[in-house]
């Protein structure tokens, strides 16, 4: 009796699709090295092919999904499809910055036919010079493994490896698929055996060693402080980190790129803020570096995530988890990683409680994130609009931000329980964020509809990326996309040239974007005073996300968050 | 007495805006490490920053310049200016592009100083690992030459070699600039030793074997043919091509990527229409193919090139000519340069002329391009436009063609004398013809402003591309933008999938895009019928370039030129 037999381009959407990976939307751009690849979507009820509308953008949504995916609960995957060389080139910069930032997507790339690529034809889509591995060889910088199937034998096998890699070390990987290879048929039974999804476990041994270390550095501590950095959340550390927060009663503080993460409640009391080195607000900086012990969660020391590395930690008084090691001081631990180690100091049988009990929480007396008041006349500002936006959040929002003003600004803004913070600190690409939210709001609604997807984006940043926007009126997204109108690159004026002409910008009719992409269910506001953005945030039918919705503020040209404007100075300084 | 300096930024921009390479207009994005570069752009009278809306398409801009630049005179070189990592990288598809298909442009990227990469700080814009060489690897991949420059003793130099290069390969360079070596003062009097753009002369022993064998094949030849394709005129041989046609009145045929070529007369009698293997009209097919000698001129081989590589032409007639070598039957003679060598065939003291005289030219028996006829209340149809668009066209006239419906069917339009072809027929990234056109137009208002610029574009593949319409309503240009309407991506319907999801897109209201892009002196057509279009082609004001123009045609989802349905059947065959 013959086995039963599926293609090997349905044996990839089935591991994709099927839990625990469970993507049921795939990002993307068509091209003819793909075409076919793309007909064994429509064979999987459920899968969804979302039809973006450039790579980039879809590297971007990728991104943003798998984002969302696992702001919500435990570990995704986004999955990318691009055609040989022009298109996956086209998204070279959004892996990258997966790469960067720990964002699991699986770059599948439909490539020419094993038999083209023997010969070597001069095929479109190739340099000219017969040379078809240089554009996988230029995903290999960016990619924490790569696969090209062109072996029958080792196809499914191959398949599962870059599945299972993207998700254990929550980078992005490659997968180049010749066209001829996407009808092979394979045993149907090979998707009986499970995917391998577990990290290594930690050497016992050395796992006792470091944490009797690290309980003894707390026993011995008097006023320890937890910080919680991007890693954590992105290697799915937050339940122990949670956990962790609530045995010790230790106060703690987040990291620009942390903030918004799952299972971390900045509406606790023991919650001190945003920690950006000397951009820190005053009190915040002042109850983390007072501390004698530091307990680092998944850091990313960037400089923009430290404020241009102005952190003032000892590093004898640091204890810093991480995805693939441990440090202790000066001591490293390769191979001890960070869940599992939380999990132990955390778990039954830890010494942790008890430890703990010397320790007396002392009363917190923050900087308050007090709403700034201005008159009703008065024009916006960036002050009013984070320290008052807080007030129009709500329990379990995705807030999006791009690298500019708003990013900056939203360090200001105090998040609701539950709330998903997206923002791509440490790559920075301008543009991103429209690109993510597509994605964003398309896991959102996968997931959970009634989350709102709320974006902030500059209106120089918005050109880089705008048709975007209609990926989300094809799908009917209800998203809100607030438009920041500073004329122009206000984060670049800061930084240097603030009336260069290359910080201007062509502006343009904004409040046209949802006609001329024909968004079929949208609002369209143009904000100017405090008292039009006050009568949005108090309005109820605003507040529901029923439709797309594109919001212009018009801000000042030079004003920007106290916080971007010292960056700004420091980020011309460290360029001479 | 001290020597006069000038900081190594301005020595730069000296070099390229200088003659003989001339540059007017540079293109980019600016980012944080590049914004202190730019401001040596304003120092310089005449030169300007155009300002793209993205990386991508600043790409595509300058490979669109350096095309039209090239187009109208001998030699240019475009200059491209982005930021480390992420500005960089979303170019890296218009480089490779630009290096598939032989355009000249410097690439300079914006760095970290050399003292952040010295300590390998975790800056923003990096994968975070410390390698800050990374991006340089993977552009090394696209490069005719790259070089970064740490090293003041050699920066000047390493400037000279990256734009000699470029320039004498016709190939892009990559320039990475370190944001403290921006200001280093470097002699004023280096700039008096003349760039080296002469490349290496052919061995002269050589050369006279060559030109023998050539010789003496032509004096055997009854009835030999010329075949123009996309090297000559990048290589600057279109000169000697156009005396090569004159002294010998041998028939010629252009390929679809030298369609449009800077001295080639389409509107010669000798002109037989362009060749495409099994693609191209039968009666240039048979008439290519009958001949007993080919004189191939700068050939590029790729599969849309040569109707899927159905040149039946037997190696054993065929003479090519390359840009760095030579090719007679089997025989190669490496370093046996193109320009050099027809130079001395058609040069005083050949003997080209006498041998010729033995050969009468054959009067020709051309398929006509005859205009295709249709009632005024037909819907407009693919054959009837670009059979009747030559009609409208005039000397001079710049038109550029998207991978798709575009490109294939220009080839059945009669091109007016001086007219310049623009397509990506080898490389083929859909998008890319928007980018390129907003350079197109910004290098033929610098040379001569009364030239037209006539971009074609489908709905889908606008989508991808279509801010940069913003920086053509930025700077004012005068250029038509004809949209074709087919809902979606046709060229891919004809490969594979005519009615699937995928080939389906998001449609616009394209006729409000001025308007949202705030053009302020445009005009917007949406024609549906041969009498729309009719009327339009016939109108003396819409003939003159004196505003943006938008006109919409639309035409049926699966309707497409002919050649393009056979390349589709083609494709799909050589997928499997």
């Amino acid at each position: 009796m013959s086995e039963k037999t599926i293609s090997l381009g349905t044996y990839l959407f089935k591991r994709l699709h099927s839990e625990p990976i469970g993507i049921k939307n795939i990002f993307g751009v068509p091209g003819d090295f793909n075409l076919e690849l793309l007909d064994k979507i429509e064979e999987i009820d459920g899968l969804n092919w979302v039809g973006s509308v450039n790579e980039l953008n879809a590297g971007y949504s990728a991104d943003g999904y798998a984002r969302v995916k696992n702001g919500f609960s435990k570990g995704s995957l986004a999955a990318l499809i691009t055609t040989f060389g022009v298109g996956e080139l086209s998204a070279v910069n959004a892996v990258a910055g997966a790469y960067s930032e720990h964002i699991p997507i699986v770059h599948i790339v439909g490539t020419p036919s094993t038999e083209s690529t023997k010969k070597q034809l001069l095929l479109h889509h190739t340099l000219g010079n017969g040379d078809f591995d240089v554009f996988h060889k230029i995903s290999s910088f960016i990619s924490a493994t790569t696969a090209v199937l062109d072996d029958p034998a080792t196809a499914t096998d191959e398949i599962d490896r870059v599945i299972e890699t993207a998700y254990i070390n929550q980078r992005p990987t490659y997968l180049g698929f010749p066209s001829n290879m996407f009808h092979l048929q394979v045993p149907a039974s090979k998707l009986d055996k499970p995917l391998n999804l577990t990290p290594p476990p930690n050497d016992p041994k050395v796992q006792s060693e470091v944490l009797d270390d690290i309980l003894s550095l707390i026993q011995n501590a008097k006023d320890p402080v937890i910080i919680i950095d991007a890693c954590c959340a992105r290697h799915d550390s937050t339940p122990e980190a949670k956990k962790l927060i609530e045995l010790t009663s230790f106060k703690f503080a987040v990291t620009p790129m942390a903030k918004g993460s799952r299972d971390i409640d900045e509406s606790s009391s023991r919650f001190i803020g945003t920690y950006v080195g000397d951009l820190s607000y005053p009190r915040t900086k002042d109850l983390v570096e007072s501390s004698d012990l530091v307990l680092s969660l998944g850091a990313v020391l960037s400089d923009y995530n430290t404020g241009s590395f102005s952190y003032s930690l000892d590093n004898a008084k640091v204890v810093e988890f991480h995805s693939d090691y441990t440090k202790i001081k000066s001591a490293h631990y390769p191979g001890i990683r960070m869940k599992e180690l939380l999990g132990k100091l955390v778990g039954e049988g830890s010494a942790l409680t008890k430890i703990c009990s010397h320790i007396t929480p002392q009363k917190l007396v923050l900087d308050k994130f007090e709403p700034v008041v201005l008159p009703s006349d008065h024009i916006i500002t960036q002050s009013w609009l984070w320290s008052n936006l807080g007030g129009w959040l709500r329990e379990g929002d995705v807030i999006i931000t791009e690298t500019g003003t708003s990013s900056f600004g939203i360090v200001q803004t105090k998040f609701p329980k539950n709330a998903v913070g997206i923002s791509q600190v440490l790559w920075g690409s301008i543009g991103y964020s429209v690109g993510s939210a597509a994605g964003a709001v398309i896991a959102a609604e996968e997931v959970d509809p009634s989350r709102r997807v709320i974006l902030f984006v500059g209106d120089g940043s918005l050109q880089l990326t705008v048709q975007e926007i209609s990926t989300m009126a094809r799908h009917k997204n209800n998203i809100y996309i607030f438009v920041l109108n500073n004329e122009g690159f206000t984060i670049e004026r800061l930084i240097h040239g603030p009336k260069a002409v290359y910080n201007d910008i062509h502006s343009w009719e904004n409040t046209d974007l949802l006609k001329t992409f024909k968004a079929d269910n949208y609002e369209t506001y143009s904000l100017k005073t405090i008292g039009d953005i006050t009568k949005v945030f108090k309005d109820e039918k605003f507040a529901k996300n029923d439709k797309i919705r594109l919001i212009e503020i018009k801000l000042d040209v030079l004003d920007g968050p106290e916080n971007l404007i010292e960056q700004g100075r420091r980020s011309e300084a460290s360029n001479k």
